[in-house]
């Protein structure tokens, strides 16, 4: 487990993808090296980025990968796409153009499909992130395509969420109803040369809310790129630093980050609940006592009061699997 | 306490009232109340009836409880409006009439509104019906106003689910909508006299799963009625005797008995663990573990697991009340 961990660290690509695969088939084992990465993780700054299809965040992406890497950063990308049922690690068709990083030591890409439930691609996005960044990458980029419920889960693990938006899609009252106007730190209008930019920022700054442009609090700025050019992609990531500046200063990435790692343990624990009720429905020893239940024997509350007593009981051993999983 | 439930095994009204009242404040005590009379329940049949506000409903359970008590029948009526905040036993505007057996020894008539939560309905609505059956009454109706989720699960705790239309509503498409046609067994065309009743018939029909017309299974019959003028309760009390035939020739009625009693017990664990856990995520112990998250001197999983194992300790003691209720 050791060289497994030290090669993590050290970047390997195979051994990082290796534990993300085994992650998304929600291999019992990847608990523990999820556990044994842990003091790893903490360490990168994590931008998550949304939006509709077709808004160009791909090449946005590959841009930005460009960029931070002529800044020397080193830059992870998680790559979600809920609607799809692909995963595996390989690249998405439009995301092609990325592959051209693919052999830069500095960057490690991955695309996620929703192999399990939504709630599943969340919490596999969230591991993914943490892997990358015990791995060492400065700049973790997690991606999500659409804008749905598991596209604001998702974005829970990210310190600075980046909506991109284009004048063409009009699409901004749907990403409000859908909740990500809420979520987002800064609006990016790509293909910003496109007619109607200007119109999109007036809708933007119409819906946002007006009172949080006072002292101290943060409003979201909206940035101009065209990806296709690489053009804004410095304001871009000069809005993201002034976020995180932000974030730091008034204490607020502490509050956030803690807010996640409680919310992540709540998960967990309600998962569990969920599996043990699940299983504890299907035993025998629950048919069993149904007769009871029937014959009048034990009442509802009785029988209930009986099976909450044996809640948590041998949960270390049920839920946290110890089985070896060297290579 | 024995005298309380020799009271309403006496169907002394004054008791049986005092008791409901307490379920709807969801009196810690009330719990230990039912749990006592819980041996004198199951004799009673249930009949829900639901159905749109103005569908009639209140006027044909008027007509009803006569007909039925002209039957020598006891009839309990519980009568449910989730979305009233009204409570405590008082009638409601329309159901005025209703009032006029109120000083019959053989019926007992009460009102619940939504003091809680939807889900809070269901089961208050489901201990109003225990109480009603220990207390002896031989018939129980349970009344729903609305097409809802709420009313979807009142009609879990009954026998025969009747679904009450009239011909100038036009609403059956919305009853569909809502799954009520699934779980009716039985369909009432009120205000029969009214031209439409033909055509609400045949969009019954259309509606009406055909592959249940088989031998064996039970296809739902149409009864017409003028409450108004009392015509039509005798069918609509025969095809509920038939309906209670076919139920326990197959032993369906067992069947469905027993998995209201485990619907319910595994109701009763969810709610336990849910404000489990909700008193936890408040506890100063988690925020103090919250801390331990945060320096990453924990991870998440582990933590989890930690509070996994206190799950189901001292579960009987906190859920089950056992202090004194005697009046």
């Amino acid at each position: 487990m050791e060289s497994w961990i030290q090669a993590i660290r050290q970047k390997n690509k195979r051994q990082i993808a290796r534990l993300i695969t085994r992650i998304e088939n929600q291999d019992p084992d990847a608990d523990k090296w999820m556990e044994a990465i842990y003091p790893n993780t903490g360490n990168a700054y994590i931008v998550g980025i949304t939006g509709s299809p077709g808004a160009g965040k791909s090449t946005l992406l590959d841009e930005a990968i460009s960029f931070l890497r002529r800044q020397n950063l080193t830059v992870g990308v998680i790559s979600i796409d809920p609607s799809s049922p692909y995963t595996g690690g390989a690249i998405l068709g439009d995301r092609v153009r990325m592959t051209r990083h693919s052999l830069d030591e500095g960057v490690f890409i991955r695309s996620m499909g929703s192999r399990g439930s939504l709630g599943g691609i969340s919490k596999s996005a969230g591991d993914a992130v943490k892997i990358l960044d015990a791995a060492g990458y400065d700049l973790i980029l997690l991606e999500t395509v659409g804008v749905g419920q598991a596209e604001l889960d998702v974005m829970h693990v990210t310190d600075t969420v980046c909506l991109v938006l284009n004048p063409t899609a009009g699409d901004v009252i749907q990403v409000f109803k859908a909740g990500i106007m809420e979520i987002a730190d800064l609006f990016v209008i790509n293909k910003a040369d496109l007619p109607g930019a200007g119109r999109l920022e007036s809708e933007i700054n119409d819906l946002l809310d007006l009172s949080k442009q006072k002292a101290g609090c943060w409003y979201p700025p909206i940035v101009r790129t065209i990806a296709t050019r690489g053009e804004g992609i410095e304001k871009w990531w000069e809005a993201i630093g002034r976020h995180r500046r932000h974030l730091e200063e008034n204490g607020e990435l502490k509050r956030k980050r803690k807010k996640q790692l409680e919310l992540e343990t709540r998960q967990i624990i309600e998962e569990w609940v969920r599996r043990r009720l699940e299983r504890a429905w299907r035993s025998p020893d629950w048919k069993k006592d149904l007769q009871k239940l029937e014959s009048r024997e034990i009442s509802p509350r009785k029988l209930a009061e009986k099976w909450i007593g044996t809640l948590g009981r041998g949960a270390c051993e049920e839920t946290f699997q110890t089985d070896s999983f060297d290579d």
